[in-house]
């Protein structure tokens, strides 16, 4: 992509009305803009890397077994009645009437209208265990939004259910879940951490939250450093093997890990002083297993094997897909701006020229950018006629992995300088070492 | 993917509260279900189908030079009072009040965000032409919703809108949407052809639906049948070249093709009879170009090259993404079912045992099934017990392209039966002859 025929606009000065730096170098990098309170429009390169973590979400879905469909935004009230949630609720539900004053709502969450869903279709017992998950925009009026895409409004959530016919099914789908979080949040490049939560609202008496470290974090944690070392995808983890699931699930639990809201000091005490992490922390995920809490109010059975009714468990799986822009600028980030960890980069390469004015460095430059393109990497060409100082500031505030300089002092000799933005280091190389770095 | 692990609910009876036939077949084929009136969840394989369309819509924008971002769902009322359409619009728009009784409401367009947007970001001449688009789900308030995805309420569109410094270039944006909107429809297998329209409550003066035929189709249509020969990828049509885009301009709006609003006796008398193709038809696009309309009552302008301020020309741009799914069931179905052009089919094999209880057959079919995910050729593999007969209806009813049967007595010679949904024609064919046909 050209930044010449790009919408990618870039301020300069500190937005004054933003309070958290993620927030900041969000509006400062051009990733979005507000449109009201708490509701923000994506940007080309916002856009970019929202469609990235979503992608990540949804391979570690599909490979868990999660089957993908779409369900609708706007929900009606009457579906809410079923499960007694309608009043209970609160003034965060967006709640409207239509033009025939029905009653309808923003959907928050979607367990009310899978379940009935799934009722409706699900005749017998061969048609468990099921997980289905959406992607979909969501909507809590919160009070006093903040924080930027952190605690927005309009929010875009992967949500999945699962159906089981007895809680030990239950259970493996939730530690399936688990695995696919854990797996999810480690392709992303952050350390989130699961811990032991209450249910809250959704109910039931089994819940994990996901927890990344950041200074704005709404709760204080405290974890073993034992997680930050823990490799998901290492062997003998794979979804269909049931012990090494309940496995996983004890290694979890037996491991320190606790929000101030669940917080154990007996525990604390035996975890070794150096592994001891503490700090403040922001909610990416949060798994519920739930039981047949749902399906006794709404009425969900099918044949079991013997053909007496079975009335299903199940579960919901949440992941802040929007949120995740904002979490893990929090934990990766520099005094220049956003660095971005490579897979949810909106670009990999930044390619830039020194002098929009010198005819063999622009010719370089176009050249490397068709072979970059043609090789499938993805690149940001600042093909702009302005000061080569700007240029790189830009780049180091957008904060792609890697910044490709093409200046006429150096390719006059054939030669570029290869900048990586996470460790600063720079290497001057030839154009097809450079080429060859970047494509390998 | 599996039948036997798939949510996959399907019909065996018509739908009594269906009127036309791609909402009855979507229906029984399982790809949506309705959650309130004119509001529709999108099951697994009505979701793959969705994706597929939404995927040729944004790969054909991208190729058109158009950039996406997206804009939220809800926005506020002060935006489109800068406009004067929060008043104009009447009751299809969702009007929400928030929990501090903001006005609110469901976005139908984005015109107003994205001129306030685009007002705030943009400053000088350098900064334009810019194509910007979105896909998004939106919302329009019907006082009678029918015809299922045809005119639900809540429905995905892509929506674009373009900004040039004066008249010629926003022309040239609106034929370069032309062509990327006719080569979006071609590679979809559907005919639709591109009418001039009356611009509407957008207004402006130039615009053109593309519209496929449908006995459902809300407006009778007149067109000649020279537009179902062209083929919009030909040689010597490309984004860059603005001779070429003109002509496409001119030979689109020639040849002729009106709605009854816009239809001209006098023009069709000219069109030689056998050419001549009536009917009704179902708009799946609406190309506009309003001029400054937005820019001058929203206060966008930037600066020229001589410094003195320029108002933007502008166009916008729309596909209804849900729409598609039962528009090209309209036009592609028969007796037995959906018959999916190959570029938006869910999957693009059907595997059938005849037998799930015979053991070479389901070997086979196993092997089959590997082989074929390997290749990277998308199947639904029906692995049930259950008779074979049903398991065929339901693969016609699906409409995938093809089906692969595997059968006892074909096995035991290692031959099984490749049917191609489209014609009906079978072919018995040794297990590696098929495979190859269908990986190549």
């Amino acid at each position: 992509m050209r930044v010449s025929r790009c919408f990618l606009p870039v301020l300069k000065e500190s937005p004054s009305d933003a309070q958290i730096v993620s927030h900041k170098l969000m509006l400062r990098a051009g990733l979005v803009r507000q449109t009201a309170s708490g509701i923000y429009a994506w940007l080309p390169i916002g856009f970019r890397v929202l469609k990235k973590i979503e992608q990540i979400v949804r391979e570690e879905q599909d490979r868990a077994g999660a089957q993908e469909m779409l369900m609708p935004t706007i929900q009606s009230a009457d579906l809410w009645r079923e499960s007694g949630r309608y009043d209970a609720y609160g003034p965060e539900m967006l709640r409207i009437r239509d033009r025939h004053d029905r009653e309808m709502l923003y959907g928050p969450t979607n367990e009310e209208m899978l379940t009935a869903i799934f009722r409706d279709e699900a005749k017998s017992y061969r048609d468990l265990p099921r997980t289905l998950y959406h992607i979909q925009w969501k909507f809590r009026d919160e009070v006093r939004p903040r924080f930027g895409v952190m605690r927005g409004r309009e929010f875009l959530m992967k949500d999945a259910y699962s159906f089981d016919l007895d809680e030990a099914g239950a259970r493996l789908s939730y530690y399936t879940q688990l695995l696919a979080y854990l797996r999810t949040f480690q392709r992303m490049g952050i350390k989130a951490v699961p811990m032991r939560a209450a249910n809250g609202p959704i109910g039931g008496d089994l819940s994990h939250e996901f927890i990344v470290l950041a200074p704005t974090g709404e709760s204080e944690v405290f974890y073993d450093s034992a997680f930050e070392d823990m490799d998901w995808n290492r062997e003998g983890l794979s979804y269909g093997d049931e012990a090494g699931l309940r496995e996983l699930f004890e290694e979890v639990t037996t491991t320190y890990a606790a929000t101030d809201e669940t917080h154990d000091e007996g525990r604390w005490v035996d975890v070794p002083d150096v592994r001891k992490r503490t700090g403040r922390g922001i909610e990416v995920g949060h798994i519920f297993y739930f039981g047949d809490l749902y399906s006794v109010k709404m009425g969900l059975k099918v044949s079991g094997k013997d053909g007496i009714p079975v009335v299903p468990h199940m579960g919901s799986y949440g992941i802040g897909v929007s949120r995740l822009v904002g979490a893990i600028i929090e934990a990766s980030h520099d005094e220049a701006g956003i660095v971005w960890p490579e897979s949810v980069a909106p670009w990999t390469v930044g390619l830039v020229t020194m002098r929009g004015d010198d005819e063999p460095t622009v010719t370089a430059a176009e050249q490397l950018y068709r072979q970059l393109e043609a090789a499938g990497v993805e690149t940001l060409y600042d093909d702009r006629d302005e000061r080569g100082g700007v240029k790189l500031g830009s780049m180091d505030l957008i904060g792609l992995p890697w910044q490709l300089i093409v200046g006429p002092r150096g390719i006059a000799n054939n030669m570029v300088e290869l900048k990586n933005r996470r460790t600063g280091e720079k290497q001057e190389l030839s154009v097809e070492s450079a080429l060859a770095r970047l494509t390998s």
